[in-house]
């Protein structure tokens, strides 16, 4: 058992890292591999994680299609709902096998089965599994998802909000936002190493979205998330996970090239 | 809309059903096929309906094999639980796939995600995300699952136990269990065709378990489910769901071949 939950980190492994986004349903599977081999060489004793991932080209293209992120206004997206829960599902599996082939205590929790939201921020989110479970030494791993909503009838769920939402109520020492480009990029696309709460407002106002027609507010939703992380205090890290060796050195506790959000 | 829960039916299909129990990992996607269609037919507005089912060839063997209905006692059950409940995913999917294949508006919920349970029975579910399903005119989708648990850190919930304690939570008319034979038979395998509060202890006396090696508890551990049910008056069912017909029948309020359990 493994009450000892004082390191608990968070990782974000965008869908943008775990899929190939130009290809419907296509996992990449030799970064999950290359990522779930680092994570391997972690002591989970002494660095709790959550692993928390995205849609990328399995729940977004449905999503879209369905416009669930706009609440359920026809028939016909039920069957959308279901769908982009299937897909989320399907990646999922894709992502816990292939942690499981390197050992680790990864434990699949549905967001959906344990959320509601209400005009897409959660509303409810029952805790006491994943809480469990990290007690007991297991990775829990969450993920995007189409959930309930008691405004709309439907929402998306984005694994950023879930992030943000544990990161509150867990005792979270530090959250690492793992995408395909290096951290927040200005607008000459050069690396915004730090982030606080002085230079924030400013960046936030230039902020452009990275991808437009992603239902989860792209780097945008990123940095609304974060916000409120940084200012409790948790060590915020945007960083490129598609680069091999940066998700086992910043695990580690290593500085790695990437935006950190700090108070100060 | 469909707030209209008046005629809300479990229907729970059985592993023996929906899976081939010789085979590891085989799936009897022929009947479950079937099924979708027979369900299909039936009007959900006017009979919702939740979905539950069992573990058969994916969940049983490997559950068997770690030994997780007796509790967490070393750290290899750890890769043990999380492969259960990947296996358990993955019928999971299989099932929600055919089913979305005929359009009828299933959604996977996760038992582990939202329960926790204490020496093996459920001591906390969030039924939240079930609830507002059914209001929104889904179909909640749920099978057995490992799930931690406060007592002996991890345990199995079986589909039965699911059944049970939905059918108590939730304003539940009928309850079917679709099993691989026609109902409770009796030790020269005649079908008892009802059962009731006065000979119930008799037969629960004589009743053995159908898989000795299941780690639900088989026949045996369904009586046990069923009693509460027939006492609060819920009408229950076990029938043959390998019959081609029978499920639409049942759900259509005719009479089939089973054994009917009722309060008098």
């Amino acid at each position: 058992m493994n009450n000892h939950l004082e390191n608990l980190t968070i990782l974000k492994l965008g869908g943008s890292v775990i899929t190939d986004k130009s290809i419907q349903n296509q996992a990449d599977t030799k970064t999950i591999q290359r990522i779930a081999k680092e994570i391997s060489r972690i002591s989970i004793a002494s660095t709790p994680l959550i692993l928390v991932h995205g849609g990328g080209s399995f729940g977004h293209p449905i999503a879209s299609l369905y416009q669930i992120h706009k609440g359920l206004h026809s028939s016909s997206q039920k069957i959308g709902f279901s769908k982009t829960r299937s897909a989320m599902s399907n990646l999922n599996k894709i992502v816990v096998d292939i942690f499981l082939g390197e050992d680790i205590p990864v434990v699949s929790v549905q967001p959906s089965a344990c959320t509601i939201t209400s005009s897409g921020r959660v509303k409810h989110m029952d805790l006491e599994p994943t809480r469990s479970l990290l007690q007991f030494g297991f990775v829990p791993i969450l993920h995007g998802d189409a959930v309930i909503d008691l405004a709309q009838g439907i929402a998306i769920l984005s694994g950023d909000q879930i992030v943000t939402y544990l990161a509150k109520e867990l005792p979270v020492k530090k959250v690492i936002f793992g995408t395909n480009v290096d951290g927040l990029l200005d607008l000459n696309k050069k690396l915004i190493p730090k982030v606080n709460n002085e230079n924030f407002e400013t960046l936030f106002m230039f902020a452009k979205e990275s991808v437009a027609s992603d239902v989860t507010g792209g780097m945008l939703g990123k940095l609304k998330e974060i916000e409120p992380l940084m200012k409790e205090g948790v060590e915020t890290i945007i960083l490129n996970a598609k680069k091999p060796g940066i998700i086992e050195e910043v695990l580690k506790g290593k500085e790695v090239v990437g935006t950190y959000f700090t108070q100060r």
